[in-house]
């Protein structure tokens, strides 16, 4: 499928469908800015991770910044279309939560920074706020001419 | 990395971590239920597509139906862990609209049934409505003990 697809959800699936891809997003999320700490979260080989960070640079997400703390390193960190990724991470985290999950099994849980509470269950809404369920909606795809 | 990762998005993205997988959901919620609708929406090979559909289906995420016209074809439909995805599908969807198009390049739209209205932009709140930005939010991970 080429770029040029009029879908979205294609165009933003040619970067992230991909596991690795998103769980590096996940890990810029929290704080993770080096090789060798991706490769330690996400017990990866290098050649793979290697390639995903690369696609994660050329595709604007990720940018790479010479270390603050003065070594050697490079940094990751996420651009502003990477910081972007926010509300995709989250809606995969909630699917994992509700539906991956045993009722009571624990898992880790996205809180406010400030108060520890837990974030809401995000869902679509019209622009005055109602919750819009799939069936309450439609796609208006692009004439063909 | 095993099922039984403590991270939620690690376990959303062992099934849903590919680009396939996520552009089937999306056909499935635009209405798409029989294997040679995906084939011809999708230009993907049989072999790829059927893997991706016992995926689906062994996900819980698809189930086959009979067919409800009375032909002997089976019908792919999401079930309620399926239809759950629908934030994760805008959630792709609104990031790709806003970070994978040119400025004014036309996209197809997702709209309220009723009115053609374009839905709010989706973002990640707290439990009474207020906005979090991922730099307002932490991940408390689990005890490792």
């Amino acid at each position: 499928m080429p770029f040029s697809s009029p879908c979205p959800v294609a165009r933003a699936t040619e970067l992230l469908g991909d596991r690795w891809v998103l769980l590096i997003v996940r890990d810029a999320f929290d704080g993770v800015h080096r090789f060798s700490d991706f490769q330690r979260s996400l017990g990866v080989a290098r050649n793979i991770l290697s390639d995903r960070l690369r696609r994660l640079v050329d595709g604007g997400v990720l940018a790479l910044q010479p270390a603050t703390d003065g070594t050697a390193y490079q940094h990751y960190v996420l651009t502003e279309a990477g910081t972007a990724l926010f509300p995709v991470v989250v809606a995969l985290r909630q699917w994992g939560e509700a539906q991956r999950f045993a009722p009571g099994e624990a898992h880790s849980r996205l809180v406010e920074r400030g108060n520890g509470r837990e974030l809401a269950y995000m869902q679509p809404r019209t622009q005055r706020g109602r919750v819009v369920q799939a069936a309450d909606s439609r796609v208006v795809k692009l004439d063909p001419g």
